[in-house]
């Protein structure tokens, strides 16, 4: 036991929330409070962002999905950006990532904190690269300090968990480097830091850095989502030794952060193929004592630009199903353009298909009986009913409207199977009005 | 060795067009050769089906895509479904199937043959239960004759595979109905068949008189496809003792067709949640003797109607790693209505990446040398490049067409990961103009 007797405000956050966690995640009080001392679940809350939902991943909470948003250099449109913030909320996301790399960042952070009542996460490390390149600098001529600073400014705010990759070395940049790596690094973060450290000769100030950071993550409840700065960036280079490098160190940088009552996720791949994603996520789990595992798809194939939403969740189904507690959303536009509000909404849907394919297959209560009634209400043709068991109402209602008198769908029309065992006489509906009798 | 030996269409389409066979599944013509004769393998193609394009199906040849298109009587519109025929087609889908239940039935499988080269299937059962529908009548009021006759016309006509569901007995009929099923029979021609059997007591009559459907199949290289009339139509019901039942009797079935040389594929569920895809596939590969696999989703979440091409995509990926041969597409209208043009692009698009996906984890070489193509293409920024290895070209154009001038793509902009390793100086796109230099 130690996270809660460490971590006041976590525990104060428990108590406080505990019914409603406990009702929205079908979970008892002791079940919550021994995973998240244990380390296995953590709690999503800094007190300083006002109206926060806290939320909760890992074991065996349901699997939760997070949406990412934010500015590029190429496409600067708060407004949008707020949009999509309110549209994620109402498409099923779990918590929102402000991934922004352009424009006012600490205004368009605290616009986004103000919007939301869903967890933020954020990536501290691209404000301060950004400050440089906006000067026409370097992106890696940042100190040690100015990451320090931007993290305790960010939490201040009321940031709930940050994205800190803290466990690229020196060595693990050399050993992608040198195992032939078909796209080298390909996080963001890794890959600045990678920079940083073969430019000033020294090791990753967040590694070295990291007892502070932990000290401010502590003293706001940031809950540190330990970035995978070398994952794979496609199949091929899935599992190579810079990647279990990079996972050995997450985990015994998760254990620093359990003894200070600092809370812990870990982010995984990536890309890779289906046969090796049992093996990555119960390796990852292994490795990390069982923290809760935050993973991007993984992507199946390397193929399927504009449909990586759908790659993402073949890949997050099994992750999910084999352990993963927390999916970040892919959208059509991945590895092409921001993605626009259309984009994050198909994004979260793809995901929470596959959260609940994952969550049903696991036997997890909620889910089995999601699948359930709908299935009785589709054999009783009870279009009301399909739609309140349906992923996305609207969308039922919107693609059965040319349909709405008839009680058939129109893909089998007369010919209708739920209809067809049952009754002496046929019913046949004419084909002139179509209406069901 | 049978098959070829006792098929002279089959052999001599094999001895025609063994060059371009072998050349697009990547297969040595003994392999085609050997898998054919034995039955794990199918070459679809009626002669009379003038410029069909050859298609094999089956173990190991490669993983292929069905497009269902169709009329339907709450939407009957043969324009509209000559157009499906056509962007099948472009998107990349291997056959179609016409399950038309509206109209003229006889004209508009004809035409659907005329404008395209692709195998297409059929359900004779349809027409056979549409006459009558039309009339006012009962959909099972036919004669065992007017099955025979359908199946005679439509093989003369050109279809080259016809889903027939000969292993719905009436045992499983009442095994179907005592087992306390949520959604019983949802197969179309299974429970058109369930109802017959009942009206005539009597036993089916494509599982009576299927010495004459194989005479009439081997006439003109018909592939049967086996249906599964007693399919799981909701994830509580797969592997129930109705569905295994009809299994049996579709593998005992696929044993007589061979003996008389007649191919045969077996089609396979539907509904069935994520940890069960292994044991289903795996489960009727060795009651059938590994004859081709043609398997609809299989859906792992019952309540994502809108989106079931991605629930489809989750558990065909799998069911294709484990064995499955063809993937019937579903599109985004399933369960709702019929689908337009954008869901038969969406549909076939999505099961192209289930099917990537498990060919690259399978390790089969055309498979990982697009997912290895891209991934270089992408380390090198090389848009044209990764266009050609995408899935969608056109799309991945349209979507990049506002950044046509910039090398990195939107997301990252001038903190680009491919780039930040690379290079002394750190190359600043200006951010107004944007342009990498």
């Amino acid at each position: 036991m130690s996270i809660c007797s460490k971590n006041s405000i976590c525990s104060d956050i428990l108590r406080t929330h505990m019914g409603k966690l406990g009702q929205s995640d079908g979970l008892a009080p002791e079940t919550i409070l021994a995973a998240v001392d244990a380390g296995t679940m953590v709690v999503l809350a800094n007190p300083a962002h006002k109206g926060v939902t806290p939320t909760l991943i890992g074991q065996p909470a349901r699997v939760k999905v997070n949406a990412n948003i934010g500015t590029s250099m190429l496409v600067t449109d708060v407004a949008m950006e707020l949009e999509k913030a309110k549209l994620a909320k109402k498409a099923g996301a779990h918590a929102l990532m402000d991934l922004s790399t352009a424009g006012d960042l600490t205004e368009i952070r605290k616009s986004i904190l103000a919007a939301t009542d869903l967890p933020l996460g954020t990536v501290p490390l691209y404000a301060v690269a950004q400050r440089h390149v906006a000067k026409g600098k370097d992106p890696s001529d940042f100190g040690e300090d100015e990451i320090i600073a931007e993290i305790a400014e960010q939490a201040a705010s009321g940031v709930d968990f940050m994205t800190l990759h803290c466990g690229v070395t020196r060595r693990g940049v050399e050993l992608a480097a040198e195992s032939g790596r078909v796209t080298g690094i390909v996080s963001r973060g890794g890959s600045i830091l990678g920079r940083w450290m073969r430019r000033h000769e020294a090791e990753n100030p967040f590694l070295t850095r990291y007892d502070d950071i932990l000290d401010l993550c502590l003293a706001h409840n940031v809950t540190i989502s330990l970035g995978d700065g070398l994952r794979p960036g496609c199949g091929a280079d899935a599992g190579d030794g810079a990647q279990w490098e990079e996972v050995i160190n997450l985990g015994r940088l998760a254990d620093r952060a359990k003894a200070r009552g600092v809370q812990t996720m870990i982010e995984g791949p990536g890309h890779v193929p289906l046969h090796l994603v049992q093996g990555q996520i119960q390796g990852i789990k292994r490795l990390t004592g069982g923290a809760p595992l935050y993973v991007l798809g993984p992507l199946t194939t390397d193929c399927a630009p504009g449909y990586d939403h759908i790659a993402g969740a073949i890949g997050g189904a099994m992750a999910a199903y084999f352990g993963a507690d927390f999916l970040c959303y892919l959208t059509p536009a991945e590895h092409l353009t921001l993605p626009g509000p259309d984009d994050v909404w198909a994004g979260i849907k793809a995901s929470l298909v596959a959260a609940q394919s994952a969550e049903t297959a696991l036997g997890r209560p909620a889910a089995v009986a999601r699948d359930l009634g709908m299935s009785k209400a589709r054999a009783d043709l009870d279009w009301e009913a399909m739609a309140s068991f349906s992923l996305d109402p609207d969308l039922l209602h919107k693609r059965r409207a040319m349909h709405s008198k008839e009680k058939e769908c129109a893909m089998c029309g007369a010919l209708c199977a739920m209809r067809m065992m049952t009754g002496e006489n046929f019913e046949c509906p004419s084909p002139k009005d179509g209406e069901a009798k």
